[in-house]
């Protein structure tokens, strides 16, 4: 049976760089695996979204796993809400939450309350879980807090709508804004009542909170407010095993990462030491892909590490973790059965350590697998696969490649 | 005048094969004709449908002809109908049938009657179409047999449906399927009661035939039902005439491929000697394209026997079929006017001949004529012309670059 490795390293494609001497990172980088997989490939370069848009993570995966990004995205809540295991059902909305500091004014002072430890959120958050929302309001709320200040919020009850404003001011010293309706739908109005309504009692339960009192004696910021942002309600999107049969599983460290695979009905596989930051286990993920794929017919391997090192605009540790990347991909191929495992390695988006910022140029790409139309690419780089075979494609004709790969997609006429 | 040519090789296109020392069979064939449109034309690499779908022959020669065979496509029945000289108009739904040898409790025993001769399907068929459709009805039909056991049918009336299931099983040894509506519309409802009484009517008449009495005398099995399936209609399309303002040709002995070019407003050209089949007379179909296009602005010389060598997996066939290919293009180069004429040559799809079936890889094309911007590819294959100037493109484009390049394509804006 064909089987199938998609790895993705997030924002790994870049510019030509003056302090590199006008190469990227990936072209200065020391990846003897990267170069064989080109090699031995077949090579291109893809527009995860489209020529000149820059792509997110959610987006760009969204497209490379086969669907239409424009069709179906609808918000990064409910996928991070999906990835860090609170379960959205089709018609909840989810936010994005911060805890924060506020004044009495509901001026921001500190929108992550002094990057709060987990426990102190932990212990806050089951007191606001307590918090019942009026019958009258005819729905329930589910909140949960994932990594330090970070929560997510999701509303559940019958027609609710995605179309409200913000409560996050996304800057310290601005005033909390008010949760609007940004629509004339009598279901926004009525969202935006539940939220702020919810808030309210959020923060007057955190006001008087044990926590609180303890993190004022500590002189520690309090978290005496819940920020939301990013509304937004699961894509509607038929899973992969629908499509294509196959059973297919995902190992990534990102929660928006990990909501986008569950959502297309892949399985989470949690990799201990993989930590979505330039110091993840690197080998642990590559010992995690080749047992997952044992059992599935399809893993994706997402790394963020690269993507990490691009925001902070450090180039040289870039190529130092394109590098790391490498020995994962040279544990992967040596521990696989190569005749019969396509692998496709690709960026789900250029970030610039320039800009440090999410760029819309194309990404390089290169598949190996039994039966590919090997071509004269010699490197795994933005420029190199740009010579390939496979000349440039779409993110969203990645998936259906594979598949195709595999047999898995279905012959349109006779 | 300039004029154009489509050479389409059905299947040519293949994947690098073992026994083949990694190369495809269009890598290892003795093609200097290929090779010389490669060299002096454009080069490029097609997708018929899109990246990774396995096309059919029917939706790829739909593409090729520049409409959208994902809006367009409906079903094999009415093409196949069209191309073996059955009239199907709008709102007519057609099917592709079988002379079949059934038992008492209707279970298949052979689905091709033995092969039964051309000359004993056409007896039957006089007999059968003598049969009415009671008034009520308010439908009429078209039987036709075509080669050997096939045959095709057509329902012409008032509120059709193509929404019908097959009465053929498609495997010997299973029983006749029941017609059955496959939505709730009244129409559905309406063309499945017509067909299943049809059929039960042309079970009668079989039953007691002189023919199968015969047969029965002489040890063959009789053909005494007749399968149905692939109900379809014909494409709503805007032919060619209208659209380009071109007369237009196909030379192709498949019935299918010939139904697709008559609704595209085609001429149909019948070329003595032209089988469908590795044995196909090639200088005939040659001499037919030269001539055809004296009288025609656009050819489109459609050969299958590349796709059939596939589909029996024998790539050795294939590659000597390619020579064979490549002899009919040399006589179509040296008689025409290559000042006044582009000719495409491409594959409708990849055929495997590790798979034996049609898969979802680009097929390559190169394009000849007075001012195509030729590039620097020396041979036609499929990894040499993904180098080329035309990059890659979708099936649906490609009638617009020849009718381009002939100057019959409208600017759009000012």
């Amino acid at each position: 049976m064909l089987k199938a490795i998609l790895v993705i390293a997030d924002g790994m494609a870049d510019w030509p760089l003056k302090e590199l001497d006008g190469k990227t990172p990936l072209e200065v980088a020391v990846k003897p695996t990267m170069n064989q997989i080109a090699r031995d490939g077949v090579c291109g370069i893809v527009d995860p979204i489209s020529p000149g848009t820059p792509p997110g993570s959610d987006t760009a995966t969204i497209a490379f796993l086969g669907y239409s990004p424009m069709e179906v995205y609808s918000g990064r809540g409910a996928l991070e809400a999906v990835g860090s295991g609170v379960e959205v059902l089709r018609g909840d909305v989810a936010f994005r939450c911060n805890f924060a500091s506020v004044d009495k004014d509901l001026v921001v002072l500190d929108r992550r309350a002094g990057r709060i430890s987990n426990e102190d959120a932990s212990r806050l958050t089951r007191s606001l879980q307590r918090i019942k929302l009026k019958k009258s309001f005819d729905a329930s709320f589910v909140f949960k807090n994932t990594v330090q200040h970070r929560a997510t919020l999701v509303i559940r009850g019958p027609k609710l709508s995605t179309a409200i404003s913000d409560s996050d001011p996304e800057q310290n010293g601005k005033e909390v804004l008010e949760i609007e309706p940004l629509d004339r739908r009598s279901e926004s109005a009525r969202t935006a009542a539940i939220v702020s309504r919810l808030m309210s009692e959020f923060r007057n339960v955190l006001a008087e909170h044990p926590v609180n009192k303890e993190r004022a004696r500590r002189k520690q910021s309090p978290a005496n407010f819940v920020l939301c942002r990013g509304a937004g309600t699961i894509p509607k999107i038929i899973p992969l095993p629908e499509l294509y049969n196959i059973k297919s599983a995902c190992i990534a460290a990102v929660s928006l990462i990990k909501g986008v695979c569950k959502v297309a009905g892949m399985d989470l596989i949690s990799v201990k030491g993989a930590t979505g930051t330039p110091k993840t286990d690197y080998m642990a993920k590559a010992k995690a892909t080749v047992k997952a794929l044992k059992t599935h017919d399809f893993v994706l391997l997402h790394v963020k590490a690269t993507d990490v090192a691009s925001h902070d605009g450090n180039a040289r540790l870039k190529v130092e973790t394109i590098g790391k990347i490498d020995g994962m991909l040279d544990h992967v191929l040596k521990n696989i059965d190569l005749d019969a495992t396509h692998l496709a390695l690709t960026a789900d988006h250029t970030t610039s350590c320039v800009t440090r910022n999410h760029e819309g140029d194309p990404v390089p790409i290169a598949i190996i697998g039994p039966y590919v139309r090997r071509d004269s690419v010699r490197e795994y780089s933005e420029r190199a696969c740009a010579e390939g075979g496979l000349n440039r494609i779409r993110g969203t004709d990645l998936m259906r490649i594979l598949m195709s790969f595999l047999g898995r997609t279905k012959k349109f006429g006779s």
